[in-house]
């Protein structure tokens, strides 16, 4: 394993449409892409770009708001009305590969490799086998596909 | 305000030695800086670069370890034993502009603004002003005066 990009910072929001409002007036945000749905993990979505060094992108906030009574994210924000950092997303060259060494670590794999946020493969990995930290492992998007 | 970059990330840890462990060999960081102590902050630290798109440097992971018995982390490291996700830093191009701004929106600033892990004066905000966020704002290094 060689530590990949941090994609992003996923923080529960009890309303997606507030923590826009937040980013953009009051921490200053200019690129904040569509909100949508992803019924398959329960949650509403949106990303926040910031800005990294020398005009590249940084590493992006992805907002993530509870979508149906099934959401994994209830629980944090019972604990966390307000909302706040739920996970962290690096990036990987082979997503397989990726999880084949977690595996062979004997760190727990929450679920299935499956289509993220981005439109490439995730999983994610058990926060106590992660120093504390609920971590996504996702393909990087190949140039040209987009964010 | 414009949103500036995205610095670092803060992460509580009981032991920085165990976190450095992780990173190095479960996550394959590579580039792990010498840890310090921050009497004046109460916490050890240790920062860990993560790769930013086109060879530019990512946003870091800050390992923040409890120092002395007043630190103001104990209450967090209670919460979560394992340690988890502290706080976000935010990069302005002057810090004493920045706090006129959040002040002028009635966010709450917590304490004087101070010399921070980079040496550059930074101040921190309440999360409940915050979108739930403990947010810290700091001053980005002069270019040449290292990280």
């Amino acid at each position: 394993m060689k530590l990949g990009r941090l994609n992003h910072i996923g923080i529960a929001t009890p309303s997606i449409q507030d923590s826009i409002a937040y980013y953009r007036d009051v921490m200053g945000a200019t690129e904040i892409h569509e909100p949508f749905d992803m019924p398959s993990n329960g949650v509403k979505v949106c990303f926040v770009d910031t800005p990294g060094e020398n005009g590249t992108t940084g590493t992006q906030i992805e907002l993530i708001e509870p979508l149906g009574a099934d959401s994994p994210i209830h629980g944090f924000l019972a604990k966390n009305p307000s909302g706040g950092q739920h996970h962290m997303c690096y990036e990987v060259p082979d997503i397989h590969v990726a999880r084949a060494e977690f595996e062979a670590m004997g760190k727990r794999v929450l679920g299935d490799t499956r289509i993220g946020a981005h439109g490439t493969l995730v999983f994610f990995l058990l926060p106590r086998d992660m120093n504390g930290i609920l971590t996504e492992i996702m393909e990087t998007p190949k140039a040209g596909a987009g964010h």
